[in-house]
């Protein structure tokens, strides 16, 4: 059995790890961290988490968690991320990071969005985007993943097949996500609190969300040219999944099966996307509580946009489900063990 | 025009007041006070209460204060509300106080269950408890208005004509009330945060929630004697909306249709209590944003017992217009000035 | 006191009619038509519109209802509004149609989407397309006004002064809509039940919705050149609301700030449209229950578009609310009249 | 492998038991039926059941059936159960009933209370009421289990361990429950469409829901007395969960430590009940889409009645989940094989 250790357990994507591995046939949690609960029992903060009964929390003392783990996991805060994964990193770890912190390999792109310094660069070159669809093979092969974030994920894999093939005009990106509440995390803030989010829907972050250039990053690489996008998040009164509404330009005249077909083949052997057939679209609904992601997709054949609809669960394709998904390809398990459960319906 | 104020207006009642007197014929609101909000715009808090664009928070300064209204609602947190009540009234003005501080007229049973004692005990025995249905004469003459509880509101209006009519065995009362989240105030906290209560319900407050003296004290003094409940409040995953189900014994037999009556006959002429045909039941979303109070009943001839089902809106007739309600009767308004609105469906 | 009639007023925008205007100085309904709940008490389908307690839903006879009122809001399914508004109107009648029957210009643009021929189209040519914002000269003239769709509402709302000043790449405009729920109208069907919607989020009739071209029709006209859209509905888990978020590119390079204090300029003296302040954006909740639009922009000078963010509350901007401020124009009533409700918050 | 069938298919308990078995061991559905979805594909009406891609939905026609399973789940409507159950049942199969038609074991109470007659009461002779931590033994022994309600599950087990102590009142029970609207199965009615349900609580069927008969029947036989409860249902705007708040008069003085070190020893090597600490209490949250049933217990020393709160997930517990429970029983599968998911938070 394969020692992990959840460091940042406290909050939601800390609660999927913990659950998501409860149910891992070949992975045994040995610690799980959180400097303000501390002492407490994890069902203190997870009541339902009833299998994790006699586990406490500790406080991150990475030396003493060294011996504990084989595997780490990092769902800390951003900027605090980066010294702990450098260290465990280091000392010849695994090492699987939740936060921002090593996903742009540009440390100035990063210091310009996050407002503070990369510390570790070199360590920062070691890093893989863990985006399994795109970077299987470097995953692989890496000690260090950069979970990517939850906009990112449902953006590139959205984007992934026409722009491989060259099939869309760059400067035409844009994309309106709608995200569930639970990607605000897990805190006391009026702006998050029931009332508040209850019967309302707004869009924020309008241009200016940190989630671009990690967008912009993945799909420039596949481009092989720089493409801008604009990207604005709005904010879903549901508690989990994200829906990406893309809209892209079509170079070439095409059709709605044409593009179904191309990305039935492109995605065609990977277990966690599920392309749509022709009128179908998808609904976080069907995703969420898994690590699946839906694309459904329809050419206008009046204005010549392809638009792209796709859907994941935040916190689990989004952030800790894809995260056990690295942990699987970099130790060579089932890439979806622990991950095949279905959506909960209704 | 009435010059009338606001003690602690950026919470959710607060803002209720201002909304509910942003249309009311008779009054000008002269002064909002927030410790927390002092020198931020009305509509910083409240977007939507475009009336009052340029109207500022103040501070709460009491002798500053006293010049600017003639009438202040006090919307404060309990105990914190107790000196400025005493204040305000020694300097001969109106008075309606929104908190506990002057609800229940024994100081004892207030510190023990308050966890704080009352130092103006004077002036508490000055305060009328102002459920109009019940203590109309007295609130009319009064400068001193203890505004009820949103769930004793509920509790006390659906129990009172059995009550005052002795119909029932005064050892059997059950209360299972229901609230929704606006009930817990506008704060930030993961408890009440929106993912933590979206798709959930619970109990809380088993056998010891506040508001159970005040129902006592009321029921006790309609049946004219000691009288004891129990009172279990749940939290609902909605904005707005108590519904309470009480459980009594009746004495006698009887049926569904003559408990209708009974009711129908002694709030037949209140504009704010709704008393349903058989057959009928209330149901939140009808009361929701508006003063009224739905009242379904139906004896269970198998147990002889009576099910009364009351609702109210929470911060409605359970705080904000019930406190509009009772200035309209001191000032001898009409009644409903400024509270005729009806629910918005759906 | 103006006699009303409101035909098909058994759903969601004909209660909303019924509610309004029973707040309304002016007007006195004295019919109100449902085929599937003739005879059925208007509280039997309303609980919550107490003051309808003694009225009833009768049949729609329209000789007979001729009588009976002089301004007559018609809230029938498309297709089904077609003879009745053209009687309604070749007797002399004001008419208020909410169905799309009489939106649309051209008779062969309106059986394309909607499937069915337009048999009045001497009576087609007499509509006004109510938007007051644009319309108002032409709506106060008029005695039949065809009520704008909730999305167009939105969208043209949000164009208007863009596209009025020639400012954006006609053939660049994204209109992402989401919509509450309501919008799809008071019925027994799965796909609307409570648990299929709640907690979901999907985009649906993706490039071919009926809205599109209504709203073609006018900022085509505005912009005085053939424009096409893309228009990308949504399905929100509220009750009401629609959030437009709207992408256009700009000709020349701009700013937040101009784009802001253009959109105040234009809208200065509207009643109903909030424009607001630079980093501040619509949400659905600050205009549910009310007549308001708001608007919020931004100009990602990164890529030089401007996001436009509207909202509405689709019942009543987007449908009975405009319906009324239609009716207060050509009556000469004061515009607001009715219709000055604050959202109610939370 | 076991062949198991699931006829009427097409609810959200026949969703729940493709789901659940998909990841069952020991289990493979070999036919789902539905008359209205006939020839549909499962993922047409559960677009989230990827793993049925190729199943299709066939008519129900037992004879057929016979061949194709050896376990055969019934979620048909009540009534229309009763001659299938007998038909499986004489043919030789295992057969676990969903509906209501075999939990009663008086035919004249079930013709009384479900308004038809039972003609299959040799049959019904033989059924037992699928309860696994009060009838295991017999459940192992037999053939036909009728699977219980969602709201007597919770009801019974909250009130088994001081039923069968002897510790209560008999006349005093009361059981104030609020379900999730997936417990009024998957159907377009105007009455469980979302906006009608959304913000909204109510109470229904006050003293006269179907379920309090079967509630009756078990707490009787535990008691081994006749035995009356008020029983009040309440429809909560969630997707799933039922709470039930349980009102008690204790015969002697208790409190609430011993009572909670009661139920643990009761349930103590019970899978799916748990029995919560002093001042924890369930929420439905807790146990929404897992098998669980949580208890939490509160003596109001004042008053000297017990409150008994417990929750399961009215689709799982509550039906699905159970009938599996007992499938691995009467199968003698592992008792929690298929069903151990942990809730999914938030």
């Amino acid at each position: 059995m394969l020692k992990v250790a959840i460091c940042g357990g406290s909050g939601y994507t800390g609660g999927e790890l913990l659950r998501i591995l409860s149910s891992h046939s070949k992975v045994k949690v040995t610690a799980v961290t959180s400097e303000r609960s501390a002492g407490k029992k994890v069902t203190d903060l997870f009541p339902s988490l009833y299998t994790y009964a006699r586990m406490e929390f500790e406080p991150l003392k990475p030396e003493k968690l060294l011996k504990k783990a084989d595997l780490f996991f990092l769902a800390l805060p951003h900027a605090a991320s980066q010294e702990a994964v450098d260290f465990f990193y280091q000392n010849g770890k695994k090492v699987i990071d939740l936060s921002a912190d090593y996903r742009l390999h540009d440390p100035k792109v990063y210091s310009e969005w996050y407002s503070t310094n990369h510390n570790f660069t070199n360590t920062l070159k070691k890093a893989v985007y863990g985006l399994p669809e795109l970077h299987r093979g470097k995953v692989k092969k890496s000690s260090l993943v950069a979970n990517p974030g939850c906009y990112p994920t449902s953006a590139i894999l959205g984007l992934y097949p026409v722009l491989t093939k060259g099939l869309i005009k760059s400067g035409s990106i844009i994309i309106d996500s709608k995200s569930g509440t639970s990607g605000a995390g897990r805190k006391g803030s009026v702006n998050f609190s029931y009332c508040e989010v209850n019967e309302g829907f707004k869009a924020y972050g309008i241009a200016g969300h940190r989630h671009t250039p990690e967008i912009e990053q993945e799909i420039s690489l596949i481009a092989k040219k720089k493409i801008k996008v604009n990207f604005t998040p709005h904010l879903l009164p549901v508690n989990r999944g994200i829906l990406s509404t893309i809209y892209v330009d079509l170079i070439k005249r095409s059709d709605t099966k044409t593009m179904i077909e191309l990305y039935k083949k492109i995605y065609g052997k990977e277990a966690f996307v599920k392309v749509l057939d022709e009128n179908f679209f998808p609904n976080i609904k069907n995703v969420a509580g898994t690590n699946f992601c839906e694309i459904g997709l329809k050419v206008d054949t009046r204005t010549n946009k392809l638009i792209i609809v796709s859907a994941i669960d935040n916190l689990i394709k989004g952030a800790s489900g894809q995260a056990v998904q690295n942990m699987n390809i970099i130790m060579g398990f089932k890439e979806s063990e622990g991950l095949d459960s279905l959506a909960v319906h209704p």
